[in-house]
């Protein structure tokens, strides 16, 4: 057995490890041929002291090589996106297409190139200036930056290539990568390609670091290191408020990205205009990569009505219709066979679907129902998260009934609502979703939650427990650059020290200037000496 | 015995109380003669509920109208400037002239004032508008906030009427002042101002609610009530972080500013070309407000030289010359006497003051010095903030030791360099200024730190533990209003269902326009339809 290498401070090399594991092929349950090491301290702490240095020196980095490296790194990805696709359909059974290869890779490396030109354009770290009191401020590297990617994106929001990674290195800070450990293998590759980047356009050697699991205690001890300046965590919520706990103790900023149920309000005028629309576009979108999207619809209110009887029945079904692909691995299988237990026990009745199969790690459509009374009665339990292709339907008697349904809602990501086009379900809108915006990161309109556009405009986030800070998002460029900048000031510092970006002359870096705010206005002008 | 009362969704009603306090005039140690209430959770519980429906009825009031109410407490505040000063005189000790009156009253009403701007402007908000894929965000009040002011700054950041409120309201959230228990009277008139002036402009009765005083146990329940969108607190790091652990426990933002040395580089040059000015300077900023501010510049760093020694008498000097003012309470004078007994135990030598002294609650300002070996072996005890007249020399051999020392600094809300201006410290100001810039929020040259301006580039705030979150600013409108914003993304929302400042017509309300950021360049402009 030889163990695969880690990367630390430009280095491929053995780790110091503590026990080994491998990944599974979910489609068949198969291990996989890679054996990789457990990581012991010893190992995070010499990243962490490597990554120290590394952030030093990206603070004397033109934003330019930055730019290049994340292009570069987009370049190197495509030239080897049949390997990777490969790769990553082996270790979670996600289809290479429509998916890996022609939808999350592209999308991957569009989010690479959109964070190098945020990064070289420079408006991201908001600089301000006051001119009269000679005081400047704009938005820092926060410093080296781990981050832990998810099961369900293993490029688009893999630790050594995805959203938070482009954001973190965008932003100036070194990554050290903790690979999920669902796919190790397809994450290796990712940060072969990244460090070769990196070396092609002479960043330091522990910009980009990797690591493939460590113990729950270490994982702790890493995010509270005081030599990180941040953590990006996206995953399941018990480990995710494990290292919450533990950085939050440490007085290290964490982003996290924890769980959400994505509640829909289908109201009934949408239902009499367009029921069967209603019902494909919430099939389609609760079956996408097998239900395993952060922002899966999991939940759907509607009021008592035929029309409702009718699209309950119009999903069972398409559910039962519709084949069943692998889920992501055992865990998340075993995951979801609980929850829906939980589910059951809190009083939603089985309508179809509920249990798993073979071959691998499959699991049933599942479709649930479930009461208002019951739902305000057992909300806790009833907003349980089932990660896969599992929803809950609730059925609402009457409108104050869903209203207090939505005032037991949790923090989410999304929150969607369905409604007519000709104006018969507006009074009704008027009155509930009021109560929902504050309880959601994104609304939405007559559409479903899954797709999340990398926009500048976009939030993917939302209140707690959805994340762990309602201010930022974790997806769209620049705004997500923003979680790994901390505010730095010069006040009275002589014009020769101040960063470029502060100077009266706005320098120009790429095709246009950062937009500035000076004395008030945004301009991306020069000040006049 | 009458108490006074507590002002609870509109009401000024006697408190559910399980205790009494009353504040001293520290100039003598006299008690002042009203009787406040400890507030039971009876108090917190109906204070949240009531927030709660302001903060959803402040999400349909304009824009307008919150910044009318500001602007109308701050004219109320200035016809009962005499009453106010005279009275925070009295709780504080500090001098009505120049202080109270003719300083911290008017950067109070003037940060009110630029609050009402900014809220109207809209700005703050970050409104972004994807218009290809018709995606829109903003920054979105988060709910009721609750303040907790410190007690050095009885107008500019007491909880009813200082920078955390003003940005608190101004983001359109209610605020639940928690007094600071040095000055409740003060915080009693300020919030009846406060009140009048929401019943003025019609804005709801729960907009503004005071408390004086809660249990240890209960205000820590009440920053994790999952009602409040967030909290900011001011004051003792300990106090502060047993906060803190509570509300990170339950996910809800909490903006600590906690504690902080503020260091100052005093460069060699600097001593040659102005020794006597870099003396006053540091000594006017040392003792302005007998010591108390969060920015005192507390410890100095100077290398070994003739100069040095001349600096250091020097200072010696003016502090037994200058006369010794008030503390702000038996308690500052206790803890200081406590933290200068730690720095003495870390080795530290005193080279003037040291203890106590009356009338009231006095101390001598104290002097100490220690050497840069000693400072880098006990640097966590020799960075114990002594709130107060005190200050830390600390005279180190080299330039490499100058460095050591640099890297062991704590988080700080600012850091200082002197050097002179014919460039022959340039070449020692770019080796040790890079290692200090990320451990404090604001770098100066050649400025002492007290002075903090109400800019729009300020940040007042830095690095974990002198706050809780380097990313944020406590001072500089419209930045500090940015901790009170949930980011809410629009997603195919129809058009009129969209915030106002997020519709195609940029909407008028004050004398421009927001500026919005469309489509990645940043406009005060209409979108066209």
């Amino acid at each position: 057995m030889s163990l695969q290498p880690v990367l630390i401070n430009g280095t491929w090399r053995a780790a110091q490890s503590t026990g080994t594991f491998k990944s599974e092929d979910p489609a068949t349950g198969t291990p996989l041929p890679y054996d990789f090491p457990i990581s012991s301290w010893a190992d995070i702490d010499a990243a962490l002291t490597a990554a120290s240095s590394a952030a030093a020196a990206l603070r004397t980095v033109p934003v330019t090589t930055i730019g290049k490296f994340l292009s570069r790194y987009a370049e190197r990805m495509e030239a080897r996106a049949a390997e990777l696709s490969e790769t990553a359909n082996k270790e979670s059974g996600l289809a290479r297409s429509p998916r890996l290869a022609d939808v999350e890779l592209p999308r991957t490396t569009g989010q690479l190139r959109q964070a190098a030109t945020a990064a070289i354009e420079g408006s991201w770290s908001a600089p301000t200036i006051d001119t009269k009191a000679n005081i400047r401020s704009h938005l820092a590297a926060c410093g080296p930056v781990a981050v832990f990617g998810p099961n369900n994106f293993p490029f688009a929001f893999n630790s050594a290539a995805g959203g938070d990674f482009a954001a973190a290195i965008a932003a100036g800070c070194p990554v050290i990568a903790k690979a999920n450990t669902s796919h190790p293998r397809t994450t290796q590759l990712l940060a072969e390609e990244a460090f070769a980047a990196s070396q092609d356009t002479g960043l330091p050697a522990a910009t980009v670091q990797l690591l493939y699991r460590t113990g729950h205690d270490d994982g702790a001890k890493f995010v509270a290191d005081r030599r990180l300046g941040a953590s990006a965590y996206t995953g399941s919520r018990s480990a995710g408020l494990k290292l919450k706990a533990a950085a939050d103790a440490a007085g290290i900023p964490i982003y996290l990205e924890l769980s959400s149920v994505n509640p829909v309000l289908m109201l009934p005028g949408a239902l009499t205009e367009r029921l069967q629309k209603c019902i494909d576009e919430f099939v389609d979108s609760s079956l996408l990569g097998a239900g395993q999207f952060c922002t899966n619809p999991s939940i759907v209110f509607l009021l008592a009505s035929d029309l409702t009887e009718q699209f309950i029945s119009g999903v069972k079904a398409k559910f039962e219709a519709r084949p069943v692909a692998p889920l992501l691995s055992n865990n998340v299988c075993k995951a979801l066979t609980s929850s829906v237990q939980i589910l059951q026990k809190a009083g939603a009745k089985l309508i179809t679907g509920g249990t798993a199969q073979g071959p691998g790690y499959r699991f049933a459509h599942t479709l649930l129902r479930v009461d208002g009374d019951a739902f305000v009665q057992h909300a806790e339990a009833l907003q349980t998260e089932a990660f896969g292709n599992a929803a809950l339907v609730v059925v609402c008697k009457d409108a104050a009934q869903l209203a207090a349904c939505i005032n037991a809602f949790e923090g989410n990501l999304t929150g969607c609502a369905y409604s007519d086009t000709n104006g018969s379900d507006d009074a009704l809108y008027n009155q509930v979703v009021p109560l929902l915006r504050p309880k959601v990161g994104r609304l939405l309109n007559d559409k479903m939650p899954t797709g999340v556009a990398v926009s500048p405009a976009m939030n993917h986030g939302g209140p707690y427990p959805s994340t762990g800070h309602a201010g930022f998002t974790a997806v769209g460029i620049p705004a997500s650059m923003r979680r790994f900048g901390n505010l730095h000031c010069f006040d009275n510092v002589r014009p020769h020290r101040l960063p470029a970006i502060l100077q009266n002359t706005n320098p120009v870096n790429g095709e246009k200037k950062a937009w500035r705010q000076v004395d008030g206005s945004w301009t991306q002008g020069d000040i006049a000496s």
